[in-house]
């Protein structure tokens, strides 16, 4: 598929430096090239591409043009991409003058939904793009840069490819029916089923981890009221201030701030002490912290070595109750500079009491976040938790999560067809609904509508 | 002159965006390029320059990388663009690798200065490159443009081979002062010394336009109180508020936007009203309004319509006599929308004072700055001051401004000793400083410290 117009379009971020880019793609983009700048040597035109010409844009800015030529370009279109002084007013004009000459100002993602639309890659390629330069740190740069070169569509074509194949089975059933013989190997199908069923459960599982990597991993500081949580939240941005940042629209009641800890941006919520209350206003925050706890991906339980064993049982009770099998917990024990007691002094006080502790929270991690010991090991536990070394495809985008919901809800029909012995055609029909679900996510079937929702996002120059 | 390291420096805005550029330049550019890029085909090494190569920076990011060879670059040295997405996580992971393939961060214009160093360009026109991207106005770009083009450095350089003409003049003559015959046409000598002085002198004086075209022709709205000064203000920032901004360190009691007229922008400044006054504080405030008028490139000189001609006399009185002969100065009779009396009935009644006012101030333009009457007619008349199309060299730095000055000193000295018939040797002397200084301004001559301060102003990457 080719276009009939030309767009142009600055490239790089807007402010004053050395080189800003403005980018030109389209069919008369040589002869809006040629137009605009006057070479030391030939056209852009006689370019066979891949090629640096040397210019001058009359009266505005001597230029370095890079040239490509169709179908060996970005967008699979003529293109070009123009060097000039990074100075707003120099852009301006320069694109005035390539309107002039023909060209029309890209919408934002154009490029991009051009390369998508010439099939220079897929959806799921094309949307990585954005992700990609959205990327703040080393795992959501990781994710996308992983689905930007195709592995991830890689495993939906594979998945794709599992239901088509089960569809042909099911179609080969079909065309036996009016013999009224059921297919043979109807186990084979519900095996082919549960394998496919298990891959999407798995990819939507990695949603979870794969939307908090693309946007900062959510981790909950919680525990008693005074046990230290925002002493903890405090020391633990102490050697990261250039990198921390406030999250505005945070409620005034729960603190918010980034850290970026071995290549992963984590988002630690300083949430209000759990207690027992009958105070309207505190069980307001206590019943807000409890979402901030149950919605956060790692959850830093923070226990008080100045409080008894009883109130800290009380207090990992509460926490504990909050908490699902997904979600990570490292149990703290802090204040451990005022209260250095031997574990095993206070255990032979209240063995039974210990126990039921320890059988909450396993090993402690003894820390002060008042003068600074353990928090490196914190850290580490934290690095630990694993979200910076996911593996295989980590679905992070909320299209495709949705598709592959409902692909599963697809399947699970398919499954119960399947279970009740009803006839091929009603398999056929949900397990195309979920093929074409699927195709969805890497653009195999696309709407204009789609495309418009998933490149208005992008930036102009894209 | 060639360097012995290689540099690299982000050369493009900070932000997300499609694209950014990483620089690098020196010996081992091709081989940090290599290192840091695996290409699709062949190497940085083997390209022949002016090719645009595409490859893959592994686990970063898809680049295309423009490499130059020595001396067909900006700097003259083997260098190279590489292309990313502009990503600021991305960038610095590039700079990075850069660094450990044996680079080492560029200080802000050492591109340029290596450039200078190369020999590619002259001090002037890389001087002219900060200029070129900090200009935000037609004017000061064309001016910027021209400096980095040469035009600008000729002029320099006939001015110092006159002086250099006339040196060689002098020192025939010093061959034969043993024989004590003065040269036989010092009229000549004084001929061209005068042409030569003329011509600095005009340099020297386009430093007023060329100054204020640069950072911001300062137009002062003087006239009594009560004239409508703020009322015109504000109507003149009427349609293009997009491009209003407000200068931060403005005293409180003079309000200060900046506009672009056709090109050109212009710094207006609103001064309180000028009238006799024995108040200590309205004292204060008119003397610095006085001293805005005086430092303003163009005053805008407001009469009030509904006031008396004696009332409008005085103030005219009283801008005029702060006014100096290279001032510009537009006379404006503001309220006309209230009083459109006719100036003929009006002349007719107190003809000598009409008569005594039109000699001040010439024909006024008639507007209304409330109801907008006029403005256009204004803007038109502050365009056609001429801010925009200054011709031949125009001085517009501080540096150049300051050597001509000393120049002008030097050549008043050799005309003084001249005219006293001094001997040859005392003018040489002084020649010979003039043309150093001269020098100087393209950089015929510099010192370490010079470069050092000259380029510490570029930005990193340029």
């Amino acid at each position: 598929m080719m276009f009939d117009d030309t767009i142009c379009a600055p490239a790089s971020p807007v402010g004053s430096a050395a080189i800003a880019v403005v980018r030109v793609s389209g069919p008369t983009a040589m002869d809006a090239v040629d137009k605009l700048v006057v070479f030391r040597r030939g056209t852009a035109a006689e370019s066979k591409g891949f090629e640096v010409k040397f210019g001058v844009v009359p009266k505005v800015d001597d230029v370095l043009v890079s040239v490509y030529r169709a179908p060996h370009s970005y967008t699979g279109e003529d293109a070009a991409e123009i060097g000039c002084h990074a100075s707003p007013y120099i852009v301006s004009v320069i694109l005035q003058r390539l309107i002039r000459a023909g060209c029309r100002m890209a919408e934002p993602g154009e490029f991009t939904k051009r390369a998508f639309l010439n099939g220079k890659m897929d959806l799921a390629q094309a949307e990585a793009v954005a992700d990609l330069i959205a990327a703040d740190s080393q795992a959501s740069h990781r994710l996308a840069f992983s689905q930007m070169k195709g592995g991830y569509s890689e495993e939906f074509r594979e998945l794709r490819a599992q239901l088509v194949e089960l569809a042909s089975l099911v179609e080969l059933e079909l065309d036996f029916s009016e013999e009224e013989v059921e297919f043979a190997d109807r186990s084979k199908l519900a095996g082919l089923l549960g394998q496919a069923r298990a891959r999407v459960e798995a990819l939507k599982a990695s949603y979870r981890v794969g939307n908090a990597v693309k946007s900062g991993v959510p981790v909950a500081i919680a525990g008693a009221p005074n046990s230290g949580k925002s002493t903890l939240l405090n020391a633990l941005l102490r050697e990261d201030r250039a990198i921390v940042s406030d999250i505005p629209g945070t409620t005034r009641d729960t603190v918010e701030e980034t850290m970026v800890v071995e290549g992963v941006r984590y988002r630690f919520i300083d949430t209000a002490g759990l207690r027992e209350s009958n105070d309207t206003i505190e069980k307001l925050g206590i019943e807000r912290s409890i979402e901030k706890l149950r919605s956060a991906c790692l959850v830093l339980a923070v226990l008080d070595a100045t409080a008894s064993p009883q109130e800290n049982l009380a207090s990992a009770k509460t926490i504990s109750a909050e908490l699902s099998p997904d979600q990570k917990v490292i149990w703290i024990l802090n204040k451990c500079d005022i209260a250095p007691r031997d574990p095993a002094i206070v255990r032979e006080n209240t063995p039974d009491l210990i126990r039921e502790l320890h059988s909450l929270t396993g090993d402690t991690l003894r820390i002060s976040a008042l003068n600074g010991t353990g928090l490196d090991e914190l850290e580490e536990a934290i690095a630990d938790c694993g979200f910076g070394s996911t593996e295989g495809a980590v679905v992070t985008s909320a299209r495709h999560y949705s598709a592959l919901c409902e692909a599963a809800d697809d399947l699970t029909r398919v499954s119960e067809a399947l279970d009740k012995h009803l006839s091929g055609d009603l398999l056929a029909e949900d397990l195309r609904a979920a093929i074409s679900t699927l195709g969805s996510i890497f653009g195999e079937i696309t709407t204009d509508d789609l495309l418009g929702e998933i490149f208005s996002k992008f930036c102009i120059g894209k």
